[in-house]
């Protein structure tokens, strides 16, 4: 019953298959190899476009690193107020870009919405020195809540985003879960809708520690070689990461991972649906299922030896408190979850 | 009828007679000169301590330079949603702290509160590399909206600030202001209050540019002399800054400064309260007053010549928004403001 | 016989009558003062172009600020190893551009060579991620030694910037001396010669604190307001740097100054020449003398009252340090300096 | 005949075995699995003492950040002019430490000496603010030209560090190869003689990224934790970093890695040492080998398959340039590199 992060996994075993297969012989160091080219073009295949790409450690580093593409002196990005940018990062983001603000805005389970950007605007209007300068609007897919933007709410924030010269960038840390929830195609979840920028990630789903930067506006990205090795961040071995690439793409690995891991939440939801002790707490598009259990049920099932998070009430609109006796709880799916985890965990929800 | 800012005005007499006065001859570069150490002397008389002084040129770069000094690496300082610092300085200091968070809390009237305060303990907790380290607390005194903490305010702060090991910073560009206001002491309203550093502003109060952080912990301001000139912020010309200073301090001139701009508020204020047209917004205790106007009787006054600013709505809690026909408008009162324009404002509002 | 620093001196008189006449009334703060304008356009009259200018508070920050426009991720300025900005800044330009690295190049009397700057070109080559790029040529006129480039000189080192697409910048501290000394108009020795940006100085040449920078590539500079404010360098009361420029240009004072202080610095060249107790070290065109003096001399000078410093050895080409018992020190006359002050020195070192 | 690096070649298999046997099940995400813990236990067994090790993916990134650990503001770091934290990690280091400079000193073969040293303190003099703040030197151990210091010379550089309180920094991308080179303990190689923090590399050894940052002092690293995930480079799945390092210690894997490389090294010495075609430029204690040959002679091999990289003279003493006719080439050796290409190489090398 491990629910309790997609990345306490060790990768999958087509990655591991795939580094035992690039392994061998001499390759040139920095990004120079064939095989980073490939999987270069491998991303265009998929994107559909004649996209940049830029392999990096950790997703964080995918965030940071493209954000301060994007912003200038006094700069900002509107984001979620729960997002992963700026609550999670360390302050990464503000870091990489010598000082960009996060600039947190609301929104029921962790969505931005069209009014909430228009917010945004008011707080730091155009042109004004003191107030800096927006650059960027930053959507989490899937959010840190499980929730995905549709492609129409894509394009609306887009449509905002242009309105005032703002890039759109995308965190995708979950963006394969999304993708399969969605059933669009990567183009049409990122620059057919609007989107400038992408933080592709992989580890989460089945990697070890592999990440892209995508730039679907490529202007945007120029420096970004240079940004990278700036930060240390540009691994001398890089095959390595491309390998991971490699098999994360072989035969669909990736969305075979991410329709795993979406599927055992699903089923999730489905028995927290159908008990009586526990209640949904709403609905999500990917592989994290959020939860209201009495406290004392969910202490019975960590004795049992379930693995899950209770959700830090401070961050939830009041409507979604949970009711006293009650806690929210996150659970995660991985690639790696299996039905008796989920049956196991289900059976303690039943009457 | 000038109420648009209080640093729209020049400076005022005996700051430009100091000038003068201590203009003549050679002096050493860069702050080894004796005008420079006679004034950090005042500053140890005047808050009764032996604290550290620096002079720089900006209340911005006072804040952003001495906050760097409090601030580590994925650093934030809690402050009010709406502080200068954090909307008003075009970023610079989470510029001049490499990256650390400006990190917004509500509050009333500008105002943090022992509640709003917790609430940031939980947003970032102790000890939790993803969140970043928070470091400090900073305070305006006097408040953007024109209200000041009371003493026993600002050491509920500092208990919470000691609770978490952080530091207390004061954003004094308005200090005179609020100390003329509280009938305190420079020591009571800061250290002995538990304030560790202090940007203490002249420059509204009557100076050109002249701004200075002061340390009561000396500590935190070890390597400040080696901030501030990285910072471009090394006068080398330093008796300017300090010439200002001992105009500003000779013959408590800054406390008579600000008891005028205080008062002409505090005139504003009654006659508003007279007033069947217009509202008081809420009390303030310095030289800005904030008043509920129907929108074609501000028109009226701007056509007369009133210079003041409206104040944008989406700062305010729902309960201080203006109703329907009204607005919320800010009159801020200097060394300069007469009791003319005092009387030639509030004949507006009369019936 | 005061021969420290050009930065001892107060203001010059008409800088002082200036900030007077300037003082009255309410102007808007930030620099939306009409002054400001007129200062900007009268830079634009001087300079014969249409250039964008932004007043500082020091000359640092004017050079930080400028420099951290043309610079990029992992970027690099080439600059003389005795450059200001990269021994005596304290980092600021590094800090202020994000890491940007002053290239230290060699070349005698702290001038830039093209040979220097091709020897830089081959340790910076184009291209290469791990060297970083070079952004920018720096050249500072007048030297740190007193020496100044002619206008050959500066449209040499263009065509070296123009041919790696390097920015072309003057620290242009002492840049009246230079002017007057190689007499010439402030276009010839800028843009005509293919300066991009200037750092110019008035502060050693009679102002208190007013600096500016000048864009002649306006593209360059095209968000310098915001690197200004985030780095604490917009002056509220705009209207006092202003002023002193008013008083600077006025009648061309400006000029004088710098005349006054070059002659001076002539005159005691004079002297020195016919000296057989001195040697002059190497010719200067500017307002800084450097000689040789017998050590004994030279204690016996400042027993005497004579402020002058001694000049590092290890800054120095082997052919230029001094022989036996002999050390180098620098001279530097400025607006204030007398002929009383030269004469009394000279005397010192006749038979 | 592949001597172009020692990042060529892949990761060698019991790097990937370690990899396999750590992937089954969960494990706790940044760096809080117990396979983390035991790598760090097992580096303080290594250097049998209590330090503080943090993993990281790059070289550049454990140099950079270790650095930044050290550096206030202004400061500066006393490295080689060669060193590779100057010249090839694209401004990391600057950029990381926010501004620290890598003043770059003279040394023959890339080896600060006592006499360069002492020249950087005279260029950064303490207590002067314009100049800033010398923090730390900085060896690279082997260097960059394939020499190494020997423990005495590491105390000599740890003496002059101790009399100005910086910090002594190894860059031991190469430590490894200095180590088995020394015939010393790694103990007696670091902090014995002095040596406050270490950058450890294993990816030039044998691994696919894997750095770590080791504190001997562990005051200087207390916040490490945070600047790492602020740069973004806390990998979530840790064990994966760690389960390298896993592989690299087990059975002295390391060591007969380094110890292959540099006997194949030895090998080529020998045998330049008997050719009458080439020369050996200097003695190495590593695996890398700097021999002088003739260009046609460097151009046939090429085409024979020969991968290795011409040194560029600008970088070399006046009396290491190569004559005319003769170009300077560096050989690396690799655990990879076989006897089969050592020996191909020296038959071109034969009358």
């Amino acid at each position: 019953m491990f629910f309790a992060s997609d990345n306490w996994a060790g990768a999958s075993q087509p990655i591991m298959d795939a580094l035992a297969r690039h392994n061998d012989g001499y390759s040139p160091a920095y990004g120079g190899d064939p095989l980073t080219d490939q999987i270069t073009q491998k991303f265009r295949d998929i994107f559909e476009t004649d996209c940049d790409v830029w392999m990096v450690a950790t997703g964080t580093a995918a965030n940071a690193l493209s954000l301060s593409c994007a912003t200038g002196p006094g700069g900002a990005v509107f984001c979620h107020k729960e997002a992963h940018i700026r609550v999670d990062e360390c302050g990464a983001p503000e870091f990489l870009s010598s000082g960009a603000r996060m600039w947190g805005l609301e929104g029921r389970h962790c969505k931005l919405t069209p009014d909430s950007i228009k917010n945004g605007f008011e707080e730091i209007p155009q042109g004004v020195v003191h107030h800096g300068m927006a650059n960027a609007i930053s959507l989490s897919q899937a959010t840190e809540a499980g929730t995905a933007y549709s492609v129409k709410e894509i394009e609306a924030m887009s449509d905002l985003a242009k309105s005032r010269e703002l890039a759109l960038h995308m965190d995708g840390a979950r963006f394969a879960n999304a993708l399969v929830s969605l059933d669009c195609t990567p183009a049409e979840m990122t620059w057919k809708a609007g989107v400038d920028m992408l933080s592709f990630g992989a580890t989460k789903n089945g990697a070890w520690a592999a990440e892209a930067v995508v730039f679907f506006n490529k202007q945007l990205g120029k420096n970004f070689e240079y940004r990278r090795k700036r930060a240390g961040h540009l691994f001398s071995k890089m095959r390595f990461a491309a390998a991971q690439f490699d098999g994360y793409f072989k035969d669909d690995h990736w969305l075979a991972n991410a329709r795993h891991a979406n599927t055992m939440a699903s089923n999730l939801i489905a028995g927290i649906q159908k008990s009586k002790k526990a209640q949904l707490a709403w609905d999500s598009q990917s592989n994290e299922v959020f939860v209201y259990l009495p406290t004392d049920l969910a202490a019975k099932l960590e004795t049992a030896g379930a693995a899950f998070h209770e959700w830090p009430e401070n961050t939830l609109a009041e409507e979604d408190k949970p009711q006293d006796g009650f806690g929210l709880y996150r659970l995660v799916c991985s690639y790696r979850t299996t039905d008796q985890d989920v049956d196991q965990f289900l059976d303690f929800l039943k009457d």
